[in-house]
């Protein structure tokens, strides 16, 4: 994977959450992801495809950040990880995934996105079916921590 | 998702299985997928996207039946969940997923096939963000069980 490929979820994963939790988001120092572990307590992954360009992305939040966003996105509190905080995780990777394919249209990368899945748990062991590295960008707020990550390739 | 979505799943499943681990594939009774839990010790999930449809596809193993099949495969005896038996788990969804994609595009149902990722454990909390329900068919050999799931739906 391209390292380029990571900037078009900067920008989109500051632009949801800001938007949609209004809550300041600062991006890390994107790396390559180390193991095969899920990063976080709650994680979404969806699958990209099209006749050109495949791959996965995943955004995975630890607990007090993915509640506390979750809260200020639906105006509730929740103090555990709901069926309505995975839900909204489901969402959130749906909406930055969308964000980014629209930038990655403009630069002539077209995919087409699959329906996300919410993993519930830290340190689950997933890997994918590619030779690529993962790129992975940490992001912190007042609340708490995230992960974006992205492994695709041009087929 | 529509009933009908599942055969060409079926005969994907029995063909590859057979083909590839030389193994005797039974097809239990489809039905719809009970809560949210992997169903098996190794789990392949796949992403389908297009401009028309989107969804996923699961093979979910139980560990003796995948390290008899993988064993069968390779040419090997393998005791445990190996990495090499993990990426043939997602070899397997590969396979079965691009043998249902063609029998779809038969049917006019076109789609892309994302990268196949696997998670390792028994019951992880998996769920998808949609409202329609997973089918399920379980499949038994004479080295134990598998199921394939789908869901999916045109947009």
């Amino acid at each position: 994977m391209k390292v380029e490929y990571i900037n078009p979820f900067l920008s989109a994963t500051i632009n949801v959450i800001e938007t949609m939790a209004m809550t300041k988001v600062t991006p890390g120092k994107p790396g390559l992801k180390q193991g095969n572990k899920s990063w976080g307590s709650v994680t979404g992954v969806i699958g990209l495809a099209s006749a050109g360009l495949k791959g996965n992305a995943m955004v995975s939040f630890e607990e007090k950040a993915i509640v506390s966003i979750v809260g200020r996105m639906l105006g509730e509190e929740f103090h555990s990880v709901t069926k309505d905080v995975v839900d909204a995780v489901g969402e959130i990777t749906n909406m930055i995934v969308g964000n980014a394919k629209r930038e990655f249209s403009e630069k002539g990368y077209l995919f087409d996105m699959a329906i996300p899945i919410m993993l519930v748990g830290k340190d689950i062991e997933i890997s994918q079916l590619t030779k690529g590295p993962t790129l992975s960008v940490p992001f912190s707020t007042d609340v708490g921590t995230f992960v974006v990550e992205a492994n695709f390739s041009e087929k």
